[in-house]
């Protein structure tokens, strides 16, 4: 059968971490899974009840595809409670996940062969999304001193858009609201399209994260029930696009995918108003976090910036390896600790990284941290 | 903000029909509803009732890209029960509807450029999703004496891929076997890929739905749990794909949705085995089918090829207008039946014909029928 050239997209390195790690469970190992990027914990009681009793109610068939009404004005208050900013509904558009907003974005945005800003080290999908839709992207490498966020004078001119993404994976790091308008303004001087990544909002600590529509309406913002809201297998999210776009994305998105899912929707409408469950999960990450800032630099792992969100932590390694696949093979193979190397983030310095992931239990992290200070501190 | 010229894409214009349905019912009119594209029915009870005790079992996270594996396994026994067909479950991908398997095919067999046939009249989202992909659509008209299903003498050289639909949408007309083998035949001659969307296989009233994989391997299927179980807004569908082809499936499906929904997975495999419920919805449509043929042809609309499945009926009403579209108005606002009118379906034949959804109650279709007479023999 034939290929197109546009679907050679490289494997995650992350799958052969995972493979290793779930073959050696099955071998009877205790492993812990630093490597993983997804919450514990499941969707709250009560987006669970409210889909429970939504079943048994009535079909549950195909939605608008811009999603529930009531679901995108709920959306739309967020704003207003979480930044201050007035956003109206009808500008929330509910999708199949980020994924799919950046399905939207990228093809309602570029035409094919257009060329696309992304920061460096960075969530690869952006990439491989972008390539298997006939468009170049372009990674700037984002430099330690800028804790691993680019700043305007690493975006080129010549690009179609710019994809930032605050807090950021794998670094945790986010970008200030002065940070965020520098980059906004930078892209509207080239003619580039800003697309903000803004899916770990909610998980911050201590600085509350700033979203781009607090500095500009020109912008699409992506955000997902997946992170914050832990709904991650239930693929919603949303995104937020200026007012004079709503139609062409909704043409898109009646096409492209009908609707997002319909039990989904439901349950994400009733996880927004679970605050209590949510935060106790904000607690636990915020408890990982701390165990990391403290032990990952006993344990010999001190080159990273202190994350102010996400559940990540990327740390450089070059004094140990200049292979951080293999270090990462070794790691699982001697500690029975399974970690991401950082080459699926940044194709040319990932070689000298690894992201550590704390979305785990805090005796698991507690555990991880022991086991890492055994392998590099002996 | 900056758009691409691939998102230009036409509005559905049955979203006029309905909102004008909805406006009058809205106002306190009943109306029949024969405008719609899916089931009345909501999923199987087993679906609901899998999905409520894995819901509180466990955090439904991520599944694999391709799928939850016993899914996968019971889809590909599917192929046995229903054709007599060895499909591995390995060649099976779980997708987000039929929508996501469009969106992982075509990015998958054709680069920015390439032209990829279709039968008209047919299914208006293969065309938009190639044109939002950067490819170009080309319409092959089919013809009535052909039950308005394409030919290969229909097939012209330069295409990179052949779509076909059967059951057909919006006619219902299936293909035979030796149709659809000579039409694999013709796509393997001019090297073009066959995209063959199954998704109303199981609805069918006489002679059984022929999958292109009893004629072919070469051939991407495309199926959905929307129809036959009952599942639409789940948003969960599959792909089966050459054995050789998986892993490039397996890779843009991770990046472009991370996994299909986890719930609508559990519901959907559930719903494999509710065939008495399924079969039940199946009596439903056949009744109904059964009222049109006979009814339609009295209330002045017999101009249409007998379907073999799905629930639509597909008329031509040259006799009474050139403008399909005011005519469904007029209908609408005369006799308070939606209809919707061929030109979603074929841009260039359709202002002539009119689509007539049978998937309500058979209540609500001898109703519809009655109107119809009304308004055409009054």
């Amino acid at each position: 059968m034939r290929n197109s050239s546009r679907s050679e997209i490289d494997p995650f390195i992350v799958m052969d971490v995972m493979e290793a790690a779930r073959a050696a469970e099955a071998a009877g190992r205790d492993i812990i899974h630093m490597e993983v990027g997804q919450p514990s914990t499941g969707a709250p009681a009560a987006a669970r009840a409210a889909l429970a009793e939504a079943m048994e109610a009535g079909p549950l068939g195909y939605t608008v595809a811009l999603g529930l009404p009531v679901l995108r004005a709920r959306i739309a208050a967020l704003y207003k409670e979480w930044y201050g900013v007035e956003v109206s509904a009808e500008r929330v558009i509910v999708t199949a996940g980020a994924s799919g907003a950046f399905l939207l974005a990228f093809s309602g945005l570029f035409d094919a062969g257009e060329r696309v800003g992304l920061g460096l080290p960075g969530y690869p999908s952006y990439r491989h999304i972008l390539t298997a839709l006939s468009l170049e992207p372009v990674g700037l490498s984002a430099r330690a001193e800028n804790r691993l966020q680019p700043v305007p004078e690493d975006v080129p001119e010549g690009l179609s858009g710019l994809i930032l993404a605050s807090p950021g994976n794998p670094s945790g790091t986010m970008l200030s609201r002065e940070a965020l308008s520098a980059l906004a303004a930078r892209a509207a001087d080239i003619g580039a399209a800003l697309v903000s990544d803004e899916i770990y909002h909610g998980l911050d600590f201590g600085q509350r994260a700033v979203s781009a529509l607090e500095v500009t309406d020109d912008v699409i913002v992506v955000n997902s029930f997946s992170k914050y809201f832990s709904m991650t297998g239930w693929r919603v999210g949303w995104m937020v696009v200026p007012q004079d776009q709503v139609r062409r994305y909704e043409r898109l998105a009646q096409n492209m995918f009908i609707c997002p899912p319909h039990a989904s929707q439901i349950a994400a409408l009733a996880a927004m108003d679970a605050g209590e469950e949510l935060e106790a999960n904000r607690a636990v990450y915020a408890a990982n976090r701390q165990l990391m800032l403290e032990g990952l630099p006993e344990a010999g792992l001190g080159k990273f910036a202190p994350p102010d969100g996400a559940f990540y932590i990327y740390a450089d390694v070059s004094e140990y390896t200049d292979d951080a696949r293999a270090l990462a093979a070794d790691i699982l193979e001697k500690v029975g600790v399974a970690v991401t190397p950082g080459l699926d983030f940044d194709p040319e310095r990932g070689h000298h990284w690894l992201r550590l992931s704390y979305a785990g239990t805090t005796a698991d992290m507690a555990e991880g941290i022991a086991r890492l200070k055994r392998y590099f501190k002996g």
